[in-house]
């Protein structure tokens, strides 16, 4: 293989020169590739299947857990769920050239602001082939050239995934170099993406915290990511006693293992011995140890409940595992998560409008729900179609990132000869 | 002095806490506040021109240039102007708390996204005293604290002027840790500013590009910023030559040492026989230099055009100098630009619908105009009231950023008690 710095400076450059071209593209010209790419899938699952199970045979051989190889396999529903959501990603409106607040200056010059791409973004993601998939998709109809780079575990998949993808760009007249796999497991790939700022506008990585990690450590280019999902659920003083207990349940144990499951409850005092002992039961139940406040013990021994270290408010446990404690009142619940959240989602089940209200102001999360579960933060369940993942921080995107994520907006000044004076 | 770790952690912590209050203050006591703030400075002109009188004083001891002193030179006009800026402030809308996209999903949820303060901002600025109290104005308004660090030459001037702004917060009864100033000339103490990422949410620099490529080298915090502003007017085959001649002086000429100044002039080679030798007088009699092309050349030599070298098309002169360059297509001038621009603002001056349509969807930059000067770049013309700086970044804010560039969009849901299924 060639210098890794080398080659990569040429995929970007390659990038760069696509992204010119793809955004002025129609949005017609952008669905009939993605169009040919989901066919393109569905027609190619046999050599899909035969380049997987080179990837799992590897993965047994290089030890991976049980989990890890399931989550590598590609099977025909997996294909067909693959060839689906591009499908999903062509329903959505293309959101390039949209021009928003466009008014008249009083000496006639019209202001407002264009839709546009934001160019070139790098993926770097771990395990699931199909992410190679839905990224290309969300990058490609918004208008972006994207480089992609998988798990060195699904180097095969990925790369059979890219070369369907690619010949979808080519049968829409589309330049090739939209999509582009870093077709190498050297890890120095990484390192010299992260340099390319002269041409990669975004960096998106998705993966376990370590990968996220070193992506921020490394990287000369702005990065959309989260790190962690620690969301609470919060029952207020006057919560209806069934909702607190479902949502608590829902939010917990619907789905263990992602991001926006609950991993703390924080139980207003007033509720605590209505509440808690229904709920320690019912977690009992469903399965779900409890790492409980003095006061939360009281009232869950009984079921299993063991008092919490330090540590435990600040976990992402992604298991089947919840921390409780009880607050004396709504600033308290406030003061606890400003303090232990991460900024991801946050809800609260009240009865109480004003209370709702300043809960929703005043907490500083991405997404701040009121009487729903948080298992709802998600793009598809916030109607965004899809999404290229969530991002915490506070500049550009909050949340799910969708295709709007994917854009920037620039200034458009139309004029009649105005000059400055 | 304190080490410059822990003071400028002291402040960053006493920072992120004076924004969590603010982020929920009414705009009324935020006015409130911005108001007292600005009767304070015209109580205190004495005062501030007295401690002004030190920093120029010392500037001269220092050797500072005649215009570096002008910059840094406080009279009645200039604080007056500083006061009336931030009476400007107050008269904008608060962004803070606005709802938008609110929509129903199917299972009844409502999802939209609320407009929320960015949290902790800190300015990192040289120079000129007012950027003090505008930059102040402007984050106190958006919800946010600000950290200030201006440069040693003014430290007198601006200690001074964040003295009135702070008793201002008080007179409102807001947090006087919201506006903290860095009051020292120790180097360290930027440094340790760029690493407080746990407190600090975005970093502004304001100054040269200098100053401003330190920051993005050291800075562990997202930086909103503008390095270059090389902004080209381009003549199109069919431009009407009255406007273009008035566009092209109005660009360059009209204030040279600004970052929207024409750096660039490209005509399209059908019209450069009428449209040089006409501008050519022009920029005679206006004392500008040119730096030409081969083609160019043959029409302005006469007017005392020189060739330009490689160098002159990446240069922002900040001066009565004009690079011109004959093109043969809109293409090439794009193409001009996609080489040598700094995305920072380009005009088109055509009577052709479908050529200014195109150069405004595919010129990648932060604005982008047709039949206007570029000159007109900026927050206050474009109608934002007040600018903290300009914007050539893709993430977050594009273009001149005002109040609504300090802010960020969080997800908000409305639910009855909704699980994931």
């Amino acid at each position: 293989m060639m210098d890794p710095i080398i080659e990569m400076t040429q995929i970007g450059q390659r990038a760069r020169q696509a992204a010119r071209h793809l955004s002025r593209v129609s949005g017609a010209a952008k669905n009939r590739a993605l169009t040919a790419m989901a066919e393109g899938l569905l027609r190619s699952m046999d050599d899909l299947k035969r380049e997987n199970a080179k990837d799992l045979d590897g993965g047994r051989e290089r030890g991976l857990s049980t989990a890890m190889l399931d989550r590598l396999h590609l099977t025909d529903a997996r294909i067909q769920a693959m060839a689906e959501g591009i499908f999903q990603v062509v329903a959505l409106e293309d959101p390039v050239g949209e021009v928003v607040g466009m008014k008249p200056r009083p000496n006639g010059l019209m202001v407002g602001r264009m839709r546009v791409p934001l160019g070139v973004i790098g993926i770097i993601y771990e395990s699931r082939p199909n992410v190679t998939a839905d990224a290309a998709a969300l990058a490609v109809k918004s208008g972006n050239a994207v480089i992609l780079r998988g798990g060195s575990e699904a180097l095969n998949s990925n790369r059979a995934i890219v070369k369907v993808l690619v010949e979808g760009l080519k049968e829409a007249t589309l330049p090739v170099e939209a999509v582009q796999f870093v077709n190498t497991t050297d890890r120095a790939a990484v390192g010299a993406l992260l340099r390319l700022d002269e041409y990669v506008d975004v960096i998106i990585p998705r993966g376990g915290k370590g990968l996220i990690e070193k992506v921020i450590a490394d990287s000369r280019i702005p990065v959309i990511k989260h790190l962690d999902g620690i969301c609470h659920t919060y029952i207020d003083q006057d919560a209806d006693l069934d909702m607190a207990i479902t949502l608590t349940l829902n939010g917990k144990m619907q789905r263990t293992g992602v991001c926006n499951a609950t991993e703390t409850l924080l139980v207003h005092a007033a509720m605590a011995s209505a509440c808690l002992p229904i709920l320690g039961q019912k977690l009992k139940e469903a399965g779900c140890l409890m790492r409980c406040c003095p006061e939360t013990l009281k009232h869950l021994a009984p079921f299993g409940g063991v008092a919490a270290t330090a540590e435990d408010w600040d976990t992402e446990y992604l298991d089947a595992i919840l921390s409780i404690k009880v607050v004396a009142s709504m600033e308290e619940a406030m003061d606890h998560i400003e303090t232990h959240g991460s900024q991801h989602t946050e809800t609260i089940v009240t009865q109480d409008h004003a209370r709702a209200m300043r809960f929703l102001r005043e907490v500083d999360s991405s997404s701040v729900m009121v009487n729903a579960s948080t298992r709802f933060s998600d793009g598809f369940e916030y109607g965004l179609g899809a999404e290229m993942g969530i991002s915490t921080d506070k500049l550009h995107v909050r949340g799910p990132v969708g295709l709007e994520g994917l854009t920037t907006l620039k200034y458009i000044v139309l004029g009649t000869g105005q000059t400055r004076g």
